[in-house]
């Protein structure tokens, strides 16, 4: 039998930077994590990059691995790699596969992590033998990413999968990204803070405030949940916008794609369990008959289905 | 160079029966229209089609027709090709292919319509070179189709698509397939009739009732565009919004596939060619940052698109 073949994968998050060494059958063998420090700025968050990759390559035999997969928190050019926004690193047109290509001399893919990390579940997740799938990931914010027949749906300008800027509600409320009624700000961990905010800056009573010591930055959907769950009215109207708007969505995805299973993941779905059976309630009520029958599973691969993912498409690109 | 090969393309609609004889570079070299006859029942209209096959065979040296291609409005099982059900035509569980192979002895594959009728578009319409498009038909129902990388998508229940079935109002209007809120009952040649309807029996006051001589089922598209240009309230109610919630449902879908290209076509593009821009506009303004620069185009098979698509499904399958 031949010895293992293997790939690093890289999950470059707003605060977190996740490594993997991860075997082509999926095994990962070694696994750094830190902070990005995006507050470094460029060359300092490419300095502790470099480092977590340093050490994966450390970990192996190097000419065994064949390359480097990384999941990125942003826009990626689909030639050339590069980062084309991410906001949450606060990078703008940043060359990162040229940078890394050139540091470590390593075929490099780079992909945007959501979809990174929706192609970990298919391949090595609860995804797996599924023929297609659509994984969501709420957290911060609300992203996903397609697989069909094996494909991953990338999106012309490499910008597929953003159903947190779907539009739920006509002339609803603002979204950061300018727009209105997206799904971001009534189901979300950013929507649930602005949201909070708006209602103690309207003097709204609510138990929220004392849970955060008035300041909004600290509502998580876990303390939503619970003060929902105790009765608080606007934790409430919160949490069942929360379920029914971003169900429709997931719903509206599900009629579009009619696809074998929706995986739900993220932040969200870890601290409040409970919200996937209510999302898979909602989708069973409001896709259209012939796809409601889509299995909903819950992600296997915490956060290191970017890692996977990553890793994984080297293989793929190679 | 080797003689031509055809396939025959049908496309059968609840009213109407089109077919031709198309040759594998996509020129259409025959053509029958006929009417369905869906009133006879599974038999009557099994003959009618039976005939048009043997019109367009009759056309062609038949050693050179490689198998036959049927569009048909209703759910396909995908692995029978028989057509699971379909309103329109008031059939149910009818071993389409297997009539069809049977009677002919030409192998033959059955698809939805709508998706047919896409990939028509794609393959020798409007969408030809794209690498990605969304087509999108209005008429009596608002149905489409995708194709990513030259992938037809058809779902896990072969039902991908069904865009007049996503929501884009909670808690709106009723829609004929049993939910409320969908695209149809606010943007579709059946949710017209119904507005205008629920109008007139609460004696709303509308140009519209001389236009259809108080029948509601007379109410087409072209009459609403043309009393809201007139000042009709009423109907520029019903035509504003529209032209807003296919908008959005339209942004919400190219958010979600990032497609290169959108096209717009069924019998309401071809009657109010305006509507066009102004879904444009709608997408233009409500699509995500990153995927609103998708191209949009009106279909430019027209009535024919079926019958391309069809026709050209069956190079794939064999």
């Amino acid at each position: 039998m031949a010895p293992d073949r293997f790939s690093v994968g890289i999950d470059l998050g707003g605060s977190r930077l996740r490594g993997g060494l991860v075997s082509q059958d999926g095994q990962l063998v070694a696994r750094v994590e830190t902070r990005t420090e995006a507050d470094r700025g460029v060359p300092g968050v490419l300095a502790n990059l470099k480092r977590v990759i340093a050490q994966l390559l450390d970990s192996s035999d190097p000419s065994r691995v064949a390359g480097i997969g990384i999941a990125a928190a942003g826009q990626i050019h689909p030639a050339t790699h590069a980062v084309v926004y991410a906001p949450n690193l606060n990078w703008k047109d940043v060359p990162l596969r040229d940078e890394i290509e050139s540091a470590f001399g390593l075929p490099t893919y780079v992909d945007n992590d959501v979809r990174a990390a929706a192609w970990g579940e298919y391949r090595f997740g609860v995804g797996r033998g599924a023929k297609s799938l659509i994984a969501v990931f709420v957290g911060t914010g609300v992203g996903s990413g397609a697989v069909v027949n094996g494909m991953l749906l990338a999106g012309h300008d490499n910008a597929a999968g953003e159903l947190g800027h779907t539009q739920v509600v006509m002339d609803g409320l603002p979204c950061l990204c300018g727009q209105s009624g997206c799904v971001e700000p009534y189901a979300s961990g950013s929507g649930f803070v602005r949201r909070v905010e708006a209602a103690l800056a309207q003097h709204v009573e609510t138990s929220l405030a004392a849970d955060i010591g008035g300041d909004p930055r600290r509502v998580t959907a876990a303390l939503v949940e619970r003060a929902a769950a105790a009765g608080d009215a606007l934790a409430r109207l919160l949490w069942t916008d929360a379920e029914r708007y971003l169900g429709m969505a997931l719903a509206n995805y599900v009629t579009l794609l009619n696809p074998e299973l929706l995986v739900l993941g993220g932040g969200i779905m870890l601290t409040s369990p409970s919200l996937a059976d209510a999302l898979a309630e909602q989708v069973a009520r409001r896709a259209t008959v012939m796809s409601r029958g889509v299995r909903v599973a819950v992600a296997a691969l915490g956060d290191s289905a970017g890692i996977f993912g990553a890793a994984d498409r080297v293989w793929l690109h190679l």
